[in-house]
């Protein structure tokens, strides 16, 4: 059965990165303008065969029309999946192929394209708002907060007095709302390279953008790899890569040697960088040569984690915790707990995150152990 | 955000159980009578106002013929999801609504009532063999070794030497080859209502009912409660329910006072019970008052543990772990580990638990600790 599971997916570090789009267009008039939008296949780039779904959006228009304010949506280029389920949003992964999860939908609040990527944002029945990118689901209000509390917290608990933190992607302002329980941090920058991101989220998702009312935070409107290069040697106390959805040219990108050596490069000595990574049950044997690479590279610790996101392929999401060689970093048994009384511009204490949860995190089923290299207890 | 996780559910303990339908026919024979079979309405009981969802399998008729061995699988009851998507299998449950699961489907290989229920087996594209019961998802073959192993092996390497283990339900036979494992076993009894569960699985799953070869097991074929309340005071070292589907008028059964009493009476002081719970994403405040419940009832330690499965709920399953007065339990540190050169009747060693991912499921982010009514670290 471990083999079952995970002879089907083969991936690597993900990214949400640059796309070639048309020109960032708001949302409201993009729907005066057309019945129908259609984004190209390569949105989601063929994978092993799985891929070359597109997102077709169908709104006012075709036989979808209900009485959910008149929307449907639908994902037709998979073979067998026919087109349409008026008023449910189809999310299809190249990642979980022969699978498709359905969210009702109750109206569309946003449609935008940038000269980077396609941004769809509607309410959904049970699951609060959603976030689309470019055919991808990238967040729902119902469990957000486990994704953003873990890819924060995991580093940031694991080093004592972080001080300068960059978060590289994450436009959404959820990092930045996390990273702001952190006291001892004197100065937050983010690099997104689309400010139509920014813009989208901190109109629809205030709880999640608030983290962008952080004094401490500086917006970098760049690319991720080109902001990385420019940075100084050992700038950063940690680095976070906000970067997970479907794998393309731009994650290879961005796993690349290069990159993850101008990360290492813009680290202290000692410091640390998260990086979204395969959930437990789609990791392969592919998994223990990324950490091979990833200690070459940063030579310090390097360790796998993962929590539970119900909207997430599996239902789960893995990180990549890697520090720079100088003072040890052991991610495992974290000496900086969040201080309960500190929530930064957060309305309230974590949700997810704890101390305990954070160990957890590093305790692996068994085929995980094995995929990732490590021994079975 | 955490209100929000837990107001739309409210369940308490779950079981699959007795339900007054049909005679028991074979699947086959059932197959060439009817072009469509349907089930009542009441086969999945009105739960909040989320149920009344009915299975409906339309095989070679109907609009929903297409190249997939001219299968259509549909779930027509909900008011906006339409009845068909030719080729996948729609998994719809009361406890997630507003979402629902597609599976691609290559061939129904079984399809079967008996007195009791109603089974379904297909081969799916990507996730293995899978087996709906009442029209609930009861397991797929990618996934299953993670439900399996975490509700067998937290009671029993929780104490020392278990010797007499009773199962009730679990006719798949998935936990007999988990107990299996444990070479101080020496009594493996075993209470399933319905035959035509065992003899299925033995046909369609033989790496799963696999358990039934291990000659300790000892199979009754009667209704689990009736049988609970004829054991003699102390009999078994430690109980397993493997029971979770959804919760109608039986599951409240189970749950009911005097059934956890019989359990309690059922085993020696200090011996152990493993029951199916909420999911951590589903869970509630009544999660406290069902731990209280337990605590009254067992008198020695109740825990709450949890564990990814992707194919259940919100992709993770929780469980109740109690013990009666007497020795002391500590779930949390268990003291009788796997050995992982024992596979009893299994194909080799666990593929999912160990003793890391052991403690691991019981440390609850911050928001379910809150509902279990522990501190949060």
């Amino acid at each position: 059965m471990a083999a079952n599971v995970s002879s089907h997916y083969h991936v690597d570090l993900l990214v949400k990165e640059k796309r070639n789009l048309e020109e960032y267009e708001n949302g409201d008039r993009h729907r005066q303008i057309n019945n129908v939008i259609s984004s190209p296949s390569s949105v989601l780039p063929p994978e092993n065969g799985n891929g070359g779904i597109g997102l077709k959006l169908d709104i006012n228009g075709g036989k979808g029309v209900t009485s959910n304010g008149g929307l449907s949506v639908s994902v037709p280029a998979t073979p067998s999946l026919p087109p349409v389920i008026s008023g449910w949003y189809a999310d299809v992964s190249s990642l979980s192929p022969g699978e498709a999860r359905f969210y009702e939908v109750e109206k569309v609040l946003f449609h935008g394209k940038s000269k980077y990527q396609e941004l769809l944002v509607f309410q959904s029945k049970k699951h609060g708002k959603v976030a689309i990118l470019d055919g991808s689901l990238q967040l729902t209000e119902r469990d957000e907060f486990a994704y953003q509390e873990m890819l924060t917290h995991l580093p940031l608990c694991s080093i004592p007095h972080p001080k300068k933190v960059l978060l590289v992607g994450g436009g959404d302002g959820g990092i930045l709302r996390e990273i702001s329980r952190h006291n001892s941090v004197e100065q937050i920058d983010i690099c997104e390279i689309d400010e139509m991101i920014i813009d989208a989220y901190k109109k629809f998702f205030p709880d999640i953008a608030v983290g962008y009312k952080d004094p401490r935070v500086q917006v970098y409107i760049d690319n991720g790899i080109a902001f990385l290069k420019k940075i100084p040697e050992g700038t950063y106390d940690a680095i976070i890569l906000d970067a997970f959805v479907e794998m393309g040219k731009h994650a290879v990108e961005l796993a690349d040697n290069d990159v993850l050596r101008s990360i290492a490069k813009a680290l202290r000595p000692g410091g640390v960088v998260a990086i979204p990574s395969n959930n437990p049950w789609s990791i392969d044997s592919s998994m223990e040569a990324i950490i091979l690479k990833c200690q070459n590279i940063f030579g310090g610790s390097v360790n796998y984690a993962w929590t539970t996101v119900p909207s997430y392929n599996n239902g789960t999401m893995g990180f990549l915790l890697c520090s720079t060689k100088g003072p040890k970093v052991d991610f495992k048994n974290p000496i900086n707990p969040l201080n309960p009384n500190h929530f930064g511009v957060a309305e309230g204490p974590s949700k997810f995150y704890n101390s305990e949860i954070h160990a957890a995190a590093f305790c692996l089923p068994s085929f995980a152990k094995i995929a990732t290299g490590s021994e079975v207890a």
